[in-house]
């Protein structure tokens, strides 16, 4: 069976589906799946549509993409340039989603080497709250459960292994209001976390070998707010500073680490915003292996957060492997070409032994 | 003739007029300076009353107010306790618009051995462009000419001479965006601002001395924002720094000074938002000097900007001198008491030789 991925992806992107609006597109994947029929089981929770077979195959593996996009750069409408669309949403990730389409059409003749699951799910580039994998998991953790487990971020072809975890916090340093003119009657608080800010500039962060592969990590400030009016010294600032850690760390001992890293600093309190695990590059996992053994996979450590590290906290092995280059996902320059969707359908089908 | 005058701050503290809604109050102010009549003439501009006598004496005294308040704290409504009147406005400053309605009383009589000019005006707790003053030396400058002002701001019963200077200046530090997993990729602009900070924080002002008084400097960052997303290494964090000088200074050294302090710490973009010359003390003026040493007055810098700097702008002689409790200013517990009140009329009556 052939598929013109390309043309796939352009119809995808042409339904915007910001993150909170992705209901039109999941009609679209649901009847698409509904339309392949035959072997695939469809469900739908929200704006989440998974499709599986279930031939009593020994062994399952899960192949999921999300069908949200970033908000738009001037780049919603997508363009074809010869064998390259550009647009939002082209590379992160509705080139996954088309490969992930074709691969149900396959399955649903019945035939391949592994029963297999595909998860679109919505709310991936927001806060986890609103993320469709994360409710898969809470309220039908049956419907996402595997052997193996296979994001199609994009990944320019390389096997992302494991991911690091991130945590933010939010230190807040108070003070003593007074006039401005008479700073001595108060304390200033945006001064006090002067201090902060230093750290946080000088920190050099490790590099963390696991399974051979160096996880980079880091320690930023993202947001900084403090003042009450311009004659007034102010008696509040509030930093947020993001670390990403490798997984060679638990998220409490991460957690531990960031809030002394703040208190040290002089901060008055600290509060956890949010904190995501690490997930385990899995190398030696036998089906991650055979992948990267059988096709010759180039392997590199995920440096940001994925949902790997959410099927990692479920016990379930996980890898990102999929179209397009990731340092345009985000950018007003995202694309995808023909030949990295092409590649990235043919291995898989391989892998999952379609014939 | 004997006033009234805590009745009268009461009455007047009864008629809300936070910067913005002054009107109400400036009906009553005209409404009660036309009843006193006799050798007053009585102008009005905006929410803006002047009245003057016009009596050919040799030497004008400007006697000037502001009819605004800040916003309320809890303290809307005022509240008598014996000879105590609690409230908004109470001290900031409508113990001194009593003070000066009650000498405009006396005044309209035509016995005084200057010349006098009562100014009532509104906008003074907000930004310079809403001031009244401002408003009157622009379109109506011999409304407020004078060879002396005073102005009844709550002083405690000091002479607070001159005023030091303001200078509010927007230091931006740049930086280039990246994900916050690669911070590599980009530039934190919040870590750049770190040395502003810092420096801010390590800053000796200075304290100089002007006619004797010790003008106390100060240097604060007011405010701070920055920050794109909270997996974004910010590309750009804005600081603002209020800097207070003595009036030994002029107003351009004073900016070119806290500008270099500002690019010295590595600040992209260096903006004035608003900049106020300092008022000498003017503690030789042959009227002032009179008034100290006939009265026995104790003396002090102002440490704030007042519209003292405004008529020393343009060449009038200036100083604080009112009744109330500078400190309570802004306060949810501000109050005047009646005995500040009385005394602060009579040295004026006496000054201006009403008889």
């Amino acid at each position: 069976m052939t598929h013109d991925l390309l043309g796939l992806t352009e119809e995808l992107c042409g339904i915007p589906s910001v993150s909170g609006t992705e209901a039109a597109l999941a009609d679209v994947v649901e009847a698409r799946l509904r339309a392949s029929g035959g072997a695939l089981r469809i469900e739908r929770i929200g704006a989440n549509v998974v499709a599986r077979t279930d031939l009593g195959r020994d062994g399952r593996v899960v192949l999921g993409g999300h069908v949200d996009t970033v908000p738009a750069n001037g780049n919603q409408v997508p363009r074809r340039d010869g064998d390259v669309l550009h647009g939002l949403g082209t590379a992160d990730m509705k080139g996954g989603v088309a490969v992930l389409l074709a691969l149900a059409d396959d399955l649903a003749r019945g035939r391949a080497r592994f029963d297999a699951t595909i998860v679109l799910y919505e709310g991936e580039e927001v806060a986890d709250e609103h993320n469709g994998l994360r409710r898969l998991f809470a309220e039908a953790p049956q419907l996402v459960h595997g052997d193996l487990a296979i994001l199609l971020e994009p990944t320019g072809g390389w096997v992302e292994a494991g991911c690091q975890g991130t945590i933010h916090i939010r230190a807040t340093f108070d003070g003593v209001r007074a006039h401005s003119a008479r700073p001595w009657m108060g304390t200033n608080a945006i001064h006090r976390a002067a201090s902060l800010l230093e750290r946080c500039a000088e920190f050099e962060a490790a590099t963390v070998d696991v399974d051979s592969l160096a996880y980079r990590e880091s320690l930023q400030a993202v947001s900084i707010a403090g003042g009450v009016a311009n004659n007034v010294v102010p008696d509040r600032c509030v930093v947020v500073v993001n670390r990403r850690y490798a997984p060679s760390r638990s998220l409490d001992d991460a957690i531990d680490e960031i809030a002394a890293f703040c208190t040290d600093a002089g901060a008055d309190h600290v509060e956890v915003l949010n904190a995501s695990m690490a997930a385990p590059p899995n190398l030696t996992n036998p089906l991650i292996a055979e992948m990267v053994g059988v096709y010759d996979l180039p392997v590199r450590p995920k440096l940001g957060w994925t949902d790997v590290a959410r099927f990692a906290a479920h016990g379930i092995a996980a890898c990102n492997f999929g179209p397009g280059d990731p340092e345009l996902a985000h950018t007003a320059d995202e694309r995808v070409e023909r030949a990295t969707l092409d590649a990235c359908l043919a291995l898989l089908e391989s892998f999952l032994g379609i014939t």
